[in-house]
């Protein structure tokens, strides 16, 4: 029988476990999200819609992971009572475990834009922007990626960068709106199909929205400051950059 | 100097006051984004430059509530460390506040449609889809209202209702949608501010989505069980309907 010191370390053992079980499942679940949109803008792209099938289905396991995430978060906070830097960690998974949940669902709305492209084609050019589309779909794919980085690592300068990113991105995606609008004013032919594609515009920029959330929350884990609507200067401020 | 029971009591009763006023801190958020939308609708089908300016800037002290909320959720689990139907209390309100905080973003979104569609009146017939958005505005409005209103009397039938209402959101949506799509396609000048009011009823259709995300967190609040991602049948089984 442990004596009680040997008894709480095996607590603390177990209560690290459980955490670091947490980040791993959060981070699996960050993957899962970031295949599903890869997956959505090539099934976008090369008209496929088997792949699009797939993932507008991959949707569910999704959906199931973020149940598993948050029971486990509050299974650790119920149990374990964390204070300090462990419930900032476990707080933060239980925000971001939602904007995870969010960038699956618009992955899953780019399979349904794919899969009704590649039924209708109306459109006399064939669908314009995709190339946009790719295009954008790497910047915030790379954002996506960067911001579980920076979590997995609390590599807080890594998530001020997917912080800087979002304005670009803006900027593209209000770039590539402009040019289907012209599109559309040039053949009204070519509306319903440049709608869609506009759709698809608006998922990817709402992908980098929910980058920058989790990205947000990466601070506020590390340093314990909410940055969520914070000056960019205060936020490099608190970084330290 | 109070007896251990009396001490207890004393904490006990301190915790109570500090989840009333997480409750109604929360409440009075809510209270804000809904001003927030209705005004931002008024704003645009009035053509309403001050009014929509007025709303866009009320957006921040939405967001300083957000932080608000959240500081005081994670000071009651801190020092409280509460449990069971306590816990999902808390936790709830966590996941809700971030409803609300998009809520409030949208809303901020559709003043800023509504300052655009002033300033360009290009279009030649005035904007058209006005009374389509104001529909749903009305409705999304109620789904909001309910799902505070069931999250304050721990009405789980309300928040089921909520959940119903979501697919006739949708409908109205796709039908008001296509209407736009005709008044572009019958005039390439209608483009432009079509597609201004097209976002409208997006923001809006997300406004309906985040009340029935509110909905769910008031079930799991009452009964422990995450309706997320379940069908309606199973909910009306939770609920006992």
């Amino acid at each position: 029988m442990p004596n009680k010191n040997g008894h709480l370390q095996h607590i603390s053992q177990q209560f690290n476990t459980e955490l670091g079980q947490l980040r791993t499942d959060f981070l699996k679940m960050g993957g899962m999200v970031q295949d599903q949109v890869s997956q959505a803008i090539e099934a976008l792209v090369n008209q496929n819609t088997d792949l699009a099938e797939k993932t507008r289905s991959a949707d569910k396991e999704v959906d199931q992971m973020e149940r598993l995430v948050d029971e486990e978060a509050y299974r650790v906070i119920a149990k374990r009572q964390p204070t300090a830097s462990d419930l900032r960690l476990v707080m933060s998974v239980v925000k971001m475990v939602a904007d995870l949940e969010r960038i699956g669902d618009e992955a899953k709305k780019i399979s349904k834009f794919a899969i009704s492209l590649s039924e209708n084609d109306s459109n006399v050019h064939g669908p314009r922007g995709l190339l946009e589309a790719r295009h954008i779909s790497n910047h915030v794919s790379e954002m996506v990626r960067d911001a579980l980085d920076a979590f997995a690592r609390f590599d807080t300068a890594l998530a001020l960068k997917v912080m800087k990113e979002d304005k670009r991105v803006d900027e593209e995606y209000k770039t590539a709106t402009r040019t289907l609008v012209t599109f559309m004013m040039e053949d009204p032919r070519n509306i319903s199909s440049c709608l869609s594609i506009m759709w698809v515009f608006r998922s990817l920029e709402r992908v980098g929205d929910h980058a920058c959330n989790i990205a947000e929350q990466v601070i506020f884990m590390v340093e314990g400051e909410d940055v969520r609507h914070t000056p960019m200067a205060e936020r490099e401020k608190i970084v330290g950059h």
